[in-house]
């Protein structure tokens, strides 16, 4: 691995007071470029621009796919990551359903944490508050031809998460529009999911909704993901959330809210819901909550479930009577060192790791 | 418009020797910035790099539109388009589906004219060659949140076309791979469509085959598609293709097909087909021909097609008895001027339209 560090640090206290996600990039950037069958070293250098030329295949033909993660900084200042084997493996899993390479192990994970160890100061200390982590590939080939790029980049670019205010948002349930086909790549974490959710989301918020919950594109009967996040629905005192599959993404939030819940007694039920039974169970009352899980929130405690023209409207639950606002106590606690680590998830970012 | 004249041209009559599609740029490339709500001002200037860092939203969040057109040289020297509003009006509604702006029709025509005008010497004027016309979208701007860009490229990009020698193509139906959804995107020429189709392609060369065509992603029964081309069924003599929908690209190549056919007095369904109508009448013997249609190609009249483990062989007709090589014959005499033009297709491409 190259490290080249950068001549003066571009951070300041005041990089944590930003309000919006994912546009103050840290100091440096990991870069790997596969050429000719294989991958070059990467290196590690001031985050800062590429030559492109208009004709970079990912701006026609869409070969991109990321990763989200995390790195926290506990009270003792140690910086972890959470589970980041889990983004290893589903990176590759993404790669092979777009037919791009897949990445090896070292360079993902020592470049992960070569980086952040080289800009641990970038990331904050404020409890519930971490720096985003975004490796991603895409197909970097000067060729317009209608095939898999024959180059790519991977990189590793990192940015500050605000804390994010629990903005009450709701969600309208697709039926009409879709994100993912049988046998398609909505398991993968590929650009052309996003870019193709973001007009249906876009009519969402001209009714005044503020993201889509999925459904599936045949019946939109089955409920599966809401807006860039997993969903899960609390009817009673159970917690229901869809199996994954080919359409759904394998979500490491979805994975850890779920084993959290078992282990504090919430029970759990991995299925497939419908939209009527949510519909029939907010009209009895048992509908308690819909929220979505993901990394970059964490959790979205919704207050209002749009279905046809109805607006459905969830109950207000105190923090400690939301399995939502619950779950997500215990993840951050867990990410941030703050409280045990049952599951072996946390892993430190030692100090140190570059020598420049 | 802005132009910026290349210092000294790269063209020598041995570009038109080219063997591959797609990665011989011509002289010029126009550029036209998307930001803070509108459209900047169009730029021709030497095709080149441009500046963008990893964070670039298209390479996330896949964001990318395209349209593929080709510019023609009759024997007397003129240049022609081919149908350009169609290719206007289609990338508009790509827009629309991926919620990016469209662009204005003085820039996509005017800079379409200019920049061909400017490289006319690269225009081929030899018989089936053309020059490709690639104009793009995509997002640029520098945010990995998952959200539409607020900034984009708008660009034309030009590359010799070689005259492609009619590789005999096989191809495989589609019985576990999806490429659209219903309420997806699959109208749309989005880059996602591209990138995800790439794997089930390779899985189809895999088992010898050079293409897939896809069918609908519930059932696998009806056909929809073949590679990145819509698909013809030559049964009796009967030309029949799906209609275009939500899941399938309206071709203008596709378009200019029935239209000729019908002229030419071929008989012509549009209506849905099964897979099972195609196995059944290459079992009476009644399939003739099988062809896809698109741009780039013109036509590729496929040698055979697979059926789960069987290979259908297709019979082999002359130039004069080939419903798919009769269609391209005119079409590619209407596209160069060597035949007339009953339908006002062509589009002449004025001389000195650009003063530098």
């Amino acid at each position: 691995m190259i490290i080249e560090k950068i001549k003066e640090s571009r951070f300041t206290p005041e990089v944590f007071d930003i309000e919006t996600f994912g546009t103050a990039f840290s100091d440096h950037m990991l870069l790997c470029w596969y050429k000719d069958g294989k991958w070059g070293e990467p290196i590690i250098k001031p985050y800062g621009k590429l030559d492109f030329t208009p004709a970079i295949s990912v701006g026609h033909y869409g070969q991109g796919i990321f990763e989200g993660m995390k790195a926290y900084k506990g009270s003792n200042g140690d910086v972890y990551l959470f589970r980041p084997e889990k983004n290893f493996e589903r990176l590759n899993k993404s790669a092979v359903r777009l037919d791009m390479p897949e990445i090896p192990e070292h360079i993902f994970m020592d470049g992960l944490k070569a980086l952040v160890d080289l800009d641990r100061q970038w990331v904050p200390a404020t409890h519930g508050m971490s720096l985003y982590l975004r490796p991603v590939m895409f197909a970097t080939e000067e060729a317009i031809t209608a095939r898999s790029s024959n180059e790519y980049l991977f990189a590793i670019l990192t940015a500050v998460a605000p804390n994010y205010y629990n903005k009450p948002l709701s969600v309208k349930i697709a039926d009409r529009y879709s994100r993912a086909a049988n046998g398609g790549v909505g398991f993968a974490k590929a650009a052309g999911n996003y870019a193709g959710s973001f007009y249906p989301t876009h009519l969402a918020r001209e009714e005044g909704y503020d993201q889509v919950v999925w459904t599936d594109d045949a019946t939109h009967t089955f409920i599966e993901e809401a807006g860039t996040m997993n969903v899960m629905v609390r009817i009673g005192d159970k917690l229901i959330t869809a199996p994954t599959s080919e359409r759904i993404l394998d979500g490491v939030t979805r994975d850890s809210m779920l084993q959290l819940a078992t282990k504090l007694g919430i029970e759990v039920e991995v299925r497939k819901i419908t939209v009527q039974e949510v519909y029939d169970a907010h009209k009895s009352g048992e509908l308690k909550e819909v929220f979505g899980v993901g990394t970059a929130v964490v959790v979205n405690n919704y207050v209002a479930v749009g279905y046809g023209d109805e607006r459905l409207e969830l109950p207000l639950l105190s923090p400690e009577e939301s399995y939502g606002q619950i779950l997500k106590k215990n993840l951050v606690d867990l990410q941030m060192g703050v409280s045990e680590d049952p599951f072996g998830w946390r892993v430190k970012v030692e100090e140190n790791l570059v020598e420049a």
